[in-house]
């Protein structure tokens, strides 16, 4: 008898969550542990071995899991490495994939977490169907899934889809975490946010309610209540964001013209606030051929079960 | 029987090249019109019908032709039309595929030049082998051919690849040809490189063997003989527009991590001109991850053979 299920891990900067699932998505039970707790990585992996362990066996699945599928920052599909990510507390490069396939014993196939996202939301999400879309998330830092004729795109060495780091200020750029500066990232990610709110703050001097707050603490969940409260230097702060994006996403269908572009992630939750901004300097922006054909797309599923499940759709290949 | 061979045409802005292809891409016979020697499409149709029907004759081949491939500007895949093209001197959009499938009898498939380009190199040039690469061409405009998994990409709507028309001056960028600002194309084609020589010339005051030109008359051309004389000026217009290419492809590289990126074209010609500059700039702009794992080629076919014969293999799946 075939295994019938397989197990997703999506590791976050912040957690690590996981969980079992079925062949047809369903999600058996998952749970989470906290990502940074450990130096070492092969004690964090303990740790997980652990707390997986004690899922599967409450759901009677010991030895029914087929394969493990892992999205993680910079994970590389080809090398089941861990590559030079920022994100994470370990050194890297980290050999991921056999560190968990010999704790388990069983298979383990892992890609980076934005990639993971865009299959659970080609599976099961807003991007059913399509076979060109690009799926952004916007978390902590900016990652990006793409998929190209239904599949998704990892590049001659596994390592493609870093939209994150195209650069969108080429003169006076913000340092990004990469090193380098300008990056998209280092503007519209959550802590991107963060920093234009510094920097509006600083430069402007208009009242706001974000002068209520320490500088340095400002949050983009801080910028959100803000703007959704009214205080016209938060709105100001999205609107800034979402230019950027928009101008960003006109590049990147003059590269695969995708159907949707898909937003995913915290910030992604900032509705109209956000895509207002987007839609606009995309449509001011883009080639006149591409014009009004693109849509943008909120993620149709829960952060977390996007992640588990797309994670987990690798798991019936992993071998 | 089946018939045993193809028809290529490569259409440009100045020439139209045509040959007729056998299965293992040997071209029996080519010859070339003019492109804009016609106002009306259907005049223009009606000569390429004389002009190729007559070498089809010629090469006893009449009967024996199963298909027709058309590279051409802006030439749609999925739609058979040239959609908003700027360098064709009829209204679009053009039914290209109708029009010449109905003069012929024969199936015609159509793609953009630098798609047809792609195909060619892959087949018959640098790029044979590879899954993974994006094709550049630079010549009067910049056009792209991107190849992943080893299938060219047409995006949703067949207009993938305008990589032309990425914004690499976001603030007081050139005007373009599409009617937006700060283009690829505006400053890297062989058009952008006269530009840049008149903005050179205006803004400096040195000696250069370019002033002995008429400022409106300089051809990205007479920028490269200067260079090749030694002429400082003319170096330094070749070190610009490289270092604008290097910065674009560091950006198409975090989108695809091709293996290689293959230049082709006039400008392409330019050699270590221009090859340095784009060398030493891709490698001071890329995210670390890419650092030197995407090699960056010339074409390694003749301009016309490459477009012929790329056009040509969409001859065989014509229908």
């Amino acid at each position: 008898m075939s295994k019938p299920y397989v197990v997703g891990i999506d590791i976050g900067g912040t957690n690590t969550v996981f969980g079992i699932v079925d062949a047809r998505g369903n999600v058996l039970a998952s749970n989470s542990i906290k990502t940074a707790k450990h130096a070492k990585i092969e004690d964090y992996v303990e740790e997980l071995y652990q707390e997986l362990t004690r899922l599967i066996d409450a759901n009677n699945a010991t030895d029914k899991i087929l394969g493990i599928g892992i999205g993680a920052p910079n994970a590389n599909y080809f090398s089941g490495m861990i590559e030079g990510s920022v994100n994470l507390p370990w050194p890297t490069p980290i050999p991921l994939a056999d560190l968990v396939s010999e704790k388990f014993g069983i298979p383990v196939t892992i890609t980076n977490d934005a990639n993971a996202a865009a299959i659970g939301e080609m599976t099961y999400g807003a991007a059913r169907g399509l076979k060109d879309f690009i799926m952004i998330t916007l978390g902590t830092g900016v990652g990006s899934g793409i998929v190209i004729n239904g599949q998704l795109v990892y590049g001659h060495d596994g390592n493609a889809g870093e939209l994150g780091h195209v650069v969108i200020k080429r003169n006076n750029g913000r340092l990004c975490g990469c090193g380098r500066t300008g990056c998209l990232e280092a503007y519209c990610s959550a802590t991107g946010v963060a920093r234009t709110a510094r920097e509006f703050l600083e430069a402007r001097t208009e009242p706001s309610l974000l002068r209520n707050l320490p500088i340095e603490d400002i949050t983009s969940k801080d910028v959100y209540d803000a703007a959704v409260a009214g205080d016209k230097l938060a709105k100001d702060i999205f609107e800034f964001t979402g230019t950027l994006l928009g101008e960003a996403f006109a590049d990147f269908i003059t590269f695969s013209s995708p159907e949707a572009i898909i937003l995913f992630g915290g910030l992604a939750k900032s509705g109209d606030l956000l895509m207002n901004p987007i839609k606009n300097s995309l449509d001011k922006n883009i080639l006149k051929v591409f014009k009004g054909k693109t849509k943008i797309l909120l993620s149709e599923l829960k952060e977390s079960d996007a992640a588990v499940l797309g994670a987990s759709s690798l798991g019936w290949e992993a071998k």
